[in-house]
């Protein structure tokens, strides 16, 4: 069931009306005006973005199983990705690409830091080009590993053949490293999260060669989304909205952000995510974007900010959702700020799209909510990219100048934050389809909240 | 209850005599028997470092509050700390030390990981030196913050007065960052474990300065530990051998990897420390050192081996046992293992003092298994320095010619792994005392493994 923009749903209406009527005169004449009134806000604004206004949308989804059907990444794919970063690395005069477990590592390798810790011991992915220039480019995989850990290293899911390269405790790594380039002049470019640590020893076993971090050829390879992780993004982030609502369901005037944080861990494993979390807050704590530390108790007034995010596949969600509860007294000037955020989200989602700079998305939030007073109280960027990392370039942010493409990722989370009064924040990510224009990742179940009371 | 070197305690001599007496035949007069060859082994062979035999050792300790006596760092200490590093700055002519959250961080400013994570946008401690060269030098401590997490940038516990640079997210970080020195020429250390994109950065914004790794020089004002740092070591290390000792007593067999884990990391959280945990490993999965993702159950000719770490104040302990239950049937060839790991942990005590070179340490214990004929199998280094990191510098590997001090903390911990047979470790932390020579960390509650049977 989607509606019109803006929509004041059921929940919202009827929250407006505990706040001028006591609870006790429960009549049915104010729910026929409530539903009617209803009715017509929710057609009186026209639509770009549809927006849900049913919080149990699908409508018998078995949650458990709720993505059993995406599969992960194909070797196919993974040959793919090594195959283009070589034919960059022969364009760029790039002798090798080298990264430590981590998203970038993932993306080329299977090699994420959720099957090998990052330690004080170097493992490293090291993918080089192979074959003559004028042939059909092809990508050599090495990884250096600690000798005394080769084994478990071998076990590592790398959907490649692979030369091990085993460095004894007592060897320079880095010397070792170096014997899998074919080119020891010359540029190796580093994945930039690389530790400084590492690229130094590089440096120092590689004394003709520049380190670099990887420029933004490389960058896109990762930046840019194939139909396979757009699946598994949809889903992910689909099913975290599932749980979402399903725990706003459970929620009670008086429980501790503290239950409620383990109340949604515990859902977002349910629906089968792993790496689930979610910041919760409550009432003026959500004015600190990232939280407070205290464990406040949920009282009538308050809003309840749960950001979320879990993984499928190794690809995360990210969506947030400021809500109340039925029996919640939320005052007017909150509940215009709650509309405030997700008009900024709309207007966001109407300037995103193929060819526009990154910058321009996140003006024009930020331009809606200054129009309306509010500039100082938005006080982060608009958005992230997401895949392999919750949060990954390029940014909607002032100053960032990236092109949107098609296969783009963001993020599209305004709030608006008073210190000690309140915080709302909106978030659901989109990407840019072939048609250049943004689709949301959680539209297949319904897409953006409606209101406070429709998450 | 302190005795000889490798003694054959009475949980060992019962392993024996369950190997070859069936279990059914419970008679006094065997008991008899044990006890009188017990005391025989355990004055047979004259001591040079004592072991425990005792595995209930401090018999009436109250777990819960086994370390509530001991205080964390003071601020008096991190002041010094912070006028030490100014000082040393002074003398190599470095414009400021630059360090993510993380154990350095939290050394200078007590800014770990745990209280901020590190992101994708950048928060970075930066100390200067201040006042003219030839006044006592003074530490000047800023912090670079995103600006909309100033307020909970500012909660941060550091033990000083702050300057807080906030940097906009529209903005440089950088460029903010470089504003906290007064001398932008010359060079700026960073901490090596530092991510590249931030050295690249700083580079970027400091075009006429030289941003590199942390010389020795301040390396060593981290790594040589002080009074009150190994009070804090002790008490985590005793704690984390107290722990183990009680799970080993509630171990039987045929209990699953994953649940003796479990019990592990309860007992550790039981005994006050944090974020504790274990390798897990039985029979020929200790083999591989760090692990083999399998769920095995413990089998009557199983070692199990436990390798833990857990913090206090921020400061790691890590201990590994290698034990048997008092049902177990052990090999003699596994138990003849077990002893000469034993050995060449007592051998690398006999070695390690002020003035020895670190790689003498890792040669004479693995001289000693080489000797015996097990070169191949002992893999890995003897040991690492432990703090704020369970792995830190100095290391004692081969190749590594620090001089070792007072004040340095080491791990020794040999092992002899025979893939798909057997994997033992034994591991106590030691420092370096006034005097010069290695007291163990665990030397409190006994110290070392007697044997499988008392850890």
């Amino acid at each position: 069931m989607k509606t019109g923009k803006f929509p004041e749903p059921k929940e919202n209406a009827t929250q407006a009306w505990n706040t001028f009527v006591p609870r006790a005169t429960n009549l049915g004449g104010l729910l026929v005006i409530v539903l009617t009134l209803t009715y017509l806000v929710s057609w009186s604004i026209p639509s770009t973005f549809t927006t849900a206004v049913n919080d149990s949308y699908p409508p018998s989804v078995h949650l458990e199983n709720y993505c059993a059907s995406i599969p992960p990444i194909s070797i196919a794919e993974y040959h793919q990705r090594q195959t283009a970063l070589a034919t960059v690395l022969r364009t760029l005069n790039g002798s090798a690409y080298i990264a430590e477990p981590g998203a970038s590592a993932a993306f080329y390798g299977n090699v994420s830091q959720a099957n090998w810790r990052v330690s004080e011991r170097p493992l490293l992915l090291i993918i080089t080009p192979s074959g003559r220039i004028e042939e059909t480019c092809g990508a050599k995989i090495s990884v250096l590993t600690p000798k005394f850990e080769t084994t478990r290293a071998k076990r590592l899911p790398i959907p490649s053949e692979v030369q091990y390269i085993e460095w004894p405790e007592d060897a320079n790594p880095y010397e070792l490293a170096a014997t899998a380039l074919s080119d020891t002049t010359g540029t190796v470019f580093v994945d930039s999260s690389i530790r400084k640590f590492i690229s130094d020893g590089l440096q120092s076993a590689l004394p003709n060669v520049t380190i670099l971090s990887a420029p933004e050829e490389i960058i896109q390879l990762r930046e840019r989304k194939s139909s396979a992780e757009l699946d598994i993004l949809k889903c992910a982030n689909e099913a975290t909205l599932l749980a979402i609502r399903a725990v706003h369901k459970k929620l009670y005037i008086g429980i501790r952000e503290s239950e409620a944080r383990s109340m949604m861990a515990h859902a977002l494993s349910d629906v089968g995510l792993r790496n689930g979390g979610c910041l919760t807050l409550f009432g003026e704590n959500a004015a600190l974007p990232h939280g407070s530390g205290a464990d406040r108790a949920l009282g009538r007034s308050d809003f309840a900010l749960f950001d979320c995010t879990a993984s499928l596949h190794g690809y995360y969600s990210d969506v947030t959702r400021t809500v109340a509860l039925p029996d919640s007294k939320i005052a007017a000037e909150h509940r215009h700020i709650w509309n405030l955020v997700h008009s900024a989200q709309t207007t966001a989602l109407r300037v995103a799209r193929q060819g526009i700079l990154t910058r321009k998305v996140d003006e024009a939030a930020r331009s809606f909510l200054a129009a309306e007073g509010y500039a100082s109280y938005f006080t982060h960027r608009l958005g992230h990219g997401i895949g392999l990392e919750v949060h990954e370039g390029p940014y909607l942010r002032g100053g960032s100048n990236t092109i949107i493409k098609r296969g783009h990722t963001f993020s599209d989370e305004p709030g608006i934050y008073i210190e000690g009064k309140i915080g709302v924040r909106l978030e659901d990510c989109f990407f840019i389809d072939d048609e250049g224009v943004p689709i949301l990742l959680t539209e297949g179940v319904g897409g953006r909240s409606a209101s406070p009371w429709a998450p």
